[in-house]
This record gives structure tokens, sequence and C-alpha cells, in this order.
């Protein structure tokens, strides 16, 4: 065979594991909104039958042979060169992980989830802590089967952001902190309060429409994609199927709201990936972390916007006149800009928001370093509530129970979270500076050039580079958290008087 | 290993692979309820990529070692040898037909449908022929491939119901048809004339609301199962998760409540198989005759009898008070029952839905035989029309290019339906005679005696036995067309005074 033929083996074999990916996501999606309750062991067993065919595809020694001719090829073009590191990187995780530790950490993950539910339930760490002191020895064999002995938290990281690492991540953050607390005390520290009840009682049908028409006019493509009510709001799917779900609460309109706006932000970069590529290194996104970038930038930057609630905040009364009637159009803005320090990471405000990653990532490394054992997590914990949000959990439901990550060994996800929202801001400020009248389309509910300016430099990317340097070729400069303090200072300095 | 051992892997691995099956079938529901219309040629790829991870499971080397082993060993209990049987006729269809052949006919049968939507919308018979020829060409060289030659439309029938064959349904159905055509001719004849406007502009709720209400108290369980909105009814999936489908017309609202409870009856049998031996000969259903005995049986016996009107006619007339004023209980109970040839099978009664079907039966067995070429067609089936039904179709289009079915190569599957038809009436007098007061039980909602009968003696019967063999199991007898012509004779003779 010709390389060009290997190649074309090569990817098409890619495509089709990762078309098995895509399953395993629709089946998902079907248990979270349509699986009949009493389904819930047909459907983990149809998907441990499924991930086995998946995990014998992605190990195929076929591919193992492709892979070697064209790592040994001199003359492959940048993009089959980005295409051949990330499927040996896959196929690797496929081949060197031992089959027993693969079924052992799958049980283990599922134990431990329900490990965790039922702490949570009844408040009760102590009986957790084997289970995450156990997730947390899987996660560093795992590291060192794929080769990462002594730096196993960076094999965390990499694992959601290829090319990240703790240390990087540890500078940003470090520098975050130092101009995030004062303002969060400041904030704090302001006369200006918003009204908490400036939106009450919308009907859920309202809601709905007012939701679907924001979101096809952000660029949601619904010939592509759909919109259904679980439990917890999440997207899933790709390219021509993408499906976002929300809630819908009659007194927290608000969170119906920006959560689909934010899971809009994930649905238009997965339908914006390169179609023809799906599955390749050239049509698969670049990490969790540009991930959250996208879905940040649209929920926070472009939706908390005024030139957005210019163009909605008409719309908005037309569909809820009688509840709108009694709220300003300041008061309205601020409420959607509401500001203040909670427990739980899922409440928080964007402001505080990064707070809860800073210190999550604080815990993630002392554990992965041995300084901090899990049974003293929950003082830990504590202590860095106080220091960081100003608020001590007064149990561990609302401490370090709270999120459902570690208990399937998830670690090294969360500061995801906040370097999607340093990449947000630093997009933000090059796209204005491209198009200073950003604000001024979105008044006139214009979004076409936002999202055509993702779609050719982040979208349509693919996972070429990996965010650090996706950063630096978009906006010309490394990745750091200034642009996320300028953006905040900007748009609550203002608000908030401070 | 010892034999015990490996009938344990046997039997695990043959699950893993029927889970593989539940999954299409799943995403086969998925695209009919759910699918973004721009997601259709996603779809089509992610279903190949699964079927090409089922196949290899399917037809794993180690499938072959195990049957080989438990074939030879003489101490299997009957269960044992059931399980072995059934995974070896699955496993050689797996492996005997060469992986080009089953790619060629896929892209076949891919082409066949469009070549078939295309001339059915056109009334072109002539652009569809050839593609007609070669999937009976397909169908052919599959049978001899899996060692048929010389009995290939025989196989074509056992692939639907195993252990069927030609011979055995021609005799079957020269029965039926003595006695069957003078029953539609007398009816025809009838003075008596069902009010075609019997039921007209009822709700979509309303329907929705008794439909739901009609199936659930059959038995089925809305814990394990779901009911959505498709273009074309159908129902899907076994175990804990069947998904029916329905959908709803204001002006034809018998329509859908029968359909649905159509689809309950296969609903039922896929939730009465054996839990703990779903996928295997203990845990799947005995062939699509047997499943059309169970779906005809709820849909006709049962409920088309007085005892389920008695029943169900009071709440009907609380839904729909104003659409049920003008039309009295015989008039209602006569619209539910009416009679009348038409073209087009799908559209056809109970009485004359059968001769639907012996005239495609006589026109598969012409054309496997060679007496028939596909271009003379057309005519054929015309003339048959008349024949049978007293009929002649104006066009193909209300002809022989009326069906789906051999465009994707389905040759020998529309026996099943008249099969199940005649199971079902046997299987109704069998009940009869055990439990006299069956239609009283109707009367008073109470299906469960039914149920539980059917469950023990079909559903949980999984495959152990073929249709022939369980028929003559459950009622005591050789099946019979006679209970059929009794059971139309005893419904339509008293309705339509023949």
């Amino acid at each position: 065979m010709t390389n060009s033929k290997v190649y074309a083996e090569l990817t098409d074999w890619v495509k089709r594991v990762h078309l098995l990916g895509t399953v395993a996501e629709l089946m998902g999606w079907d248990e979270q909104v349509n699986l009949p309750p009493g389904a819930a062991d047909q459907r983990a067993a149809q998907q441990a039958a499924l991930a086995g065919a998946t995990h014998a595809a992605a190990s195929d020694p076929r591919l193992g042979a492709w892979l070697a001719a064209l790592e040994a090829d001199g003359a492959l073009t940048p993009d089959q060169r980005a295409v051949v590191k990330v499927a040996r990187r896959d196929y690797d995780r496929a081949t060197k992980l031992p089959p027993d530790f693969v079924r052992e950490k799958a049980a283990q993950s599922s134990r431990g989830y329900h490990a965790w539910a039922r702490a949570k339930a009844h408040n009760d760490f102590a009986s957790y802590a084997p289970v995450l002191a156990q997730n947390l020895e899987f996660a560093k064999r795992e590291a060192r089967y794929l080769g990462w002995e002594g730096r196993e938290y960076d094999y965390m990281i990499d694992k959601h952001d290829p090319g990240m690492s703790a240390g990087v991540i540890a500078k940003l953050f470090a520098e975050l902190k130092r101009d995030l607390v004062p303002l969060v005390r400041a904030i704090g520290a302001s006369p200006v309060k918003p009204r908490g009840d400036a939106l009450q009682g919308l009907p859920v049908e309202g809601q709905r429409t007012f939701l679907r028409e924001v979101t096809e006019r952000l660029g949601f493509d619904y010939q592509c994609g759909r919109i259904d009510v679980s439990l917890h709001p999440f997207c899933t799917g790709t390219g021509a199927d993408v499906r976002m779900t929300t809630r819908f609460k009659e007194h927290e309109p608000l969170d119906s709201l920006f959560s689909s706006i934010h899971e809009t932000g994930h649905g238009l970069y997965e339908q914006g990936l390169a179609k023809e590529h799906l599955g390749t290194a050239l049509g698969i996104h670049a990490g969790m972390a540009v991930h959250e970038s996208q879905s940040r930038l649209w929920e926070n930057q472009v939706a908390r916007s005024r030139g957005f609630w210019r163009c909605f905040e008409p719309r908005l009364r037309e569909v809820f006149p009688a509840q709108t009637a009694k709220v300003s159009s300041d008061e309205l803005y601020l409420a959607i800009n509401t500001v203040a320090p909670t427990l739980i990471r899922v409440d928080a405000d964007e402001v505080t928001y990064n707070l809860h990653i800073i210190l999550r990532f604080e815990l993630e490394q002392r554990l992965f370093s041995g300084q901090l054992a899990v049974t003293d997590l929950p003082a830990a914990w504590k202590a860095a509530a106080q220091e960081l949000l100003g608020l001590t959990p007064p149990n561990d439901r609302e401490g370090v129970l709270q999120d459902v990550h570690w208990s399937d060994g998830a670690f090294g996800y969360f500061p995801s979270y906040c370097l999607g929202n340093m990449m947000a801001a630093q997009l933000w400020y090059r796209a204005l500076a491209l198009r200073p009248t950003l604000e001024e389309d979105f008044a006139r509910g214009d979004f076409r050039w936002l999202l055509g300016w993702l779609r050719e430099n982040i979208h349509l990317q693919g996972r070429r580079y990996d965010m650090l340097e996706l950063t630096r070729r978009v906006t010309g400069e490394d990745l750091s958290p200034k642009h996320l303090i300028r953006y905040l200072r900007e748009r609550y300095g203002v608000l908030y008087r401070v």
C-alpha cells in the first residue's frame, strides 16, 4: 500500500471509532431524556456491550501498523501529521491499558458514583473516603501505564486538555487569584444590590419560545440539532446532530435561559467542526478548556452584554408583559449580572465561579503530590472556601461532597472551566479589536460576524493545535488571565460602582 | 474449560451481540422520532459503523470454538441445546457470508429503497425492475452461501420464521383462500353498511389520553416502555425498554387506536420475555409470525370484541361527548368492524388483509421458481388482485409498487402476517376453551388472565420451539386456518348477516 492509501485507511477507521463514540453519546442523551424508569440496568448493559465493541475497534492491530508506517513517513503534510498524532494518542490509550485494569476501573467508577451519591445524601464523607482514595490510586496507575510516571496529575490534565500541565495552570491561576479575590470583596461590599425577585412566575411555554428565538438567532442550527428537557442541562453530539437540554423553572427563568445559551456555545462549536473530517484531528474539538471557552463566551461576554439586551429586552417584555412591567431596564440588567459568593459551584456567578475552580485545582495538586490525605480533604476544603470565598461550608454536602467529578475518577477536569473563562475573555478582546462595533451588531440581533470569526479561527481548526498554541495563533499573544480580569472589572466595576 | 464454563461464556457473548442489536434498534427508533432533518447521512454512517462492530463480535472465532465444544456434548439440557442451536444459526449467518457480499448487499439494499421510493412517486415500475431483479439475485446468492441451494425461497421464509417453509405455507394458504374468498364476497354483497363518518374530529389530546388508558389496561408497562409519535407506527426494543409509536389523525381516530393496540401486542411480547435470558434463545421472540400472532390477537380478537367495547365505550363517550353523541352503540361497533376490499394492504380490514398476503406469497413463489419474470410482475399483480379482491389497481402505485419490503430484499416476510392471523385465532379459541368467561373479563376491564396465559405459554418460551411446534404445544393441535375462518365467520357473519 502507498502511504496515501494507508492514510485513507487510517482516517476511515478513526472516523468509524469516533462514530461508535457518538452512538454511546446518543444513548447517554436518551438515558437522560427518554429512558423508561425501569430500563436503567438494561441501558448500562447496552453501554457496556458498546464500550467493548468500541474498544475492540480502537485497539485493532491494523491501526498500529498504519500508524507506524505513517510516523516513519517524512512527507506528511502538517494536517496529516496532526491526524496521525491524535490517532496515536488514542491508540496508545486503547492498547496500553491492561484489559483487566480497564474493567476494574469501570466497575470502580460505577461504585464510586453510587458511594458519592449516598455520601452526599447523608452528608457522610467518611463512607466515601476509601472509595475516593481508590479512585486516586486508579488514576495514578492509569497515568503510569501510559508513561506519565512522576507526572500523574499532568496526565489527568492532559487527558482533558491536550498540551496543558499543572505547572502552566498554577502560574495562570496564581495571577488570576491575586486580582480576583479583591474584586470579589469589593463587589461584596458594594451598596448596589440586584433585585432577587426581578423575574418571577414566567410560564414555561413563553420561556420555551423566547429561548428558542434567542438560541436560533445566535446561530444554533435546529436543522442539525434539537433542545429537550432533562434534570441537568447538557450538550452532546456533533456535526449534523447536536442535542442540548435545559430545564424550566417558573421562578428562575434566567437559569434556563443562560444555561441554554451556555449549551448553545458548546453546540455552535460542534456544529462548526469540519463535516468532512468529523472524528479525525481535523474535525474534533481541541479539548475541554477550548470547549468551555466557546460556551462561556456566548453565555457571558455576549449574553450578559448591554448590546445583547438592547436586542432581546423588548422581545422579553413582549412575551411576558405582566411579569416584566414592574422591572426597569437597569434592574433587569443588574439581575442578569448578579454577583454574590455562594458555597455551590454550579450556582456561582461568572466572577466567583473562578474561585471555586482555583480551590479544586489547589486541592487536586496536593492530593496527587501526597501532601494532602483524602481523609483530610473536608477540613482542607473548608479552610480554602473561607480563604477564597469568605464562606465556610456548614457541612460537607455543601463542601467537598458537592461535585460528581471525582466520584468517577475525573481528576484534572475542573481547571478546564476556568481556563475556558480566560480564553473566552481573551478571544472577546481580540474580536473587539477586529470588530469594534460588535455590541452594535448584537443590538441589531446580528451575531453572524462573531460566529463566522469563531468558525474560521476555532471551530474549523479542530484539534490541529493545543489550547495554548490555538490561543496564541488566534489572539497573537500567550494565554493570560489579564483579559478575564479586565473584562470582569469593566463589566462589574461599572455595575457595582467599585 | 469445563463445558458449563464454556456455556456461560457463550451465553454471555451472545447476549452482548444481542445488546448491540438493540442499540441499532434504538438508533432506528430515534431516527423516526427525534432525528434532526439534517442528520440523516450522519445517522446512516453511525449505523454502518455499529453494524461493522456488531458483525465483528458476531463472527468472533471464539464463538465458533465454544459452539463446536458444546455441540459435541451429549449432556446438554434441552434449554441449553435450544440456545446452542440458535447461536449456531446466527454464527453461521455472520461467518458464511463473504464480507464483500454483505457490503454489496447493504449498498444494494439502500439503492433499492431509493429506487422504489422514486418509482412509486412516479408510478414508474420500469425504472425499478432492474433493481428488483438484482435484489432477487442477491437473495438467492445469500441462500446458496448458507447452504439452501435449490430451496432459496424456503431460506427467505426460514429467515423470518425459523422452521417454516413455502410448502407448509402453500397448503395452509390454499385452505384459507378456499373459504375466505366466498366470505369476502358475501360481506361485500351484504345490505349492512358501516357509517364511514361515525367518529370525526376527535382532538388529539383526548385520543392520547384514551389510547394511553387502553394500552395501560391491556398490560403495557410504561415503566419499561413508552409511546411516541412517528410517521408510520411501529414497535421496537425489548425487555425493560420497549418503544411504540403511533400517529394521530382527528378524522381517523380508530387508525391510531387500533394501530397502537397492535403495537401493544408486539410490546407485551417483548416485555414478557425472560429478562435473565434476553438475547439467547430463551429470551428472544420465536419469529415474525409468532410476533404477529401477538399483535393481531390484541388488535383483533380482543379489541374488536363486544366485551372490550362494553368496557371502553363509556369511557370513549366520556372523553368525546360531543363527537359520540350522534353515534349509537351498534353503529360504533359496526364502524370498528368495517369490512371492505381495498387495493392497499396497510389499509385493509382483518378479513381481506389475508387475501393481500396470499397474493404476495403466490407471486414470490413464482418469482423464486423462475416461472414469473420481474418485468411481468405488474400484470401478474393486477390479475391476482382482480381474482382475489375483485379489484384491479388502476396503476402500479396502488398495485405492485405499494409495499417497501421487496425494495430492500425482504422476500419471504409477507407470509408472517397471515400466519400470525391464523395463530392468533387458534390461540384465541384455546384461551376461550380454558377460560370461557374471557369476554366478561374484558367487559370488566380485566385482561390479566389472557396476558398471564400468553406470558407463560408464548412469551416466556422464547425461541425454544419453532412456530409450528409452539402452536402444537399451546393449542394441542397443528396450525390450521380453520380457526381463523371460524373466527371471521362468527364475528362478521353476525354483523353483516351473511
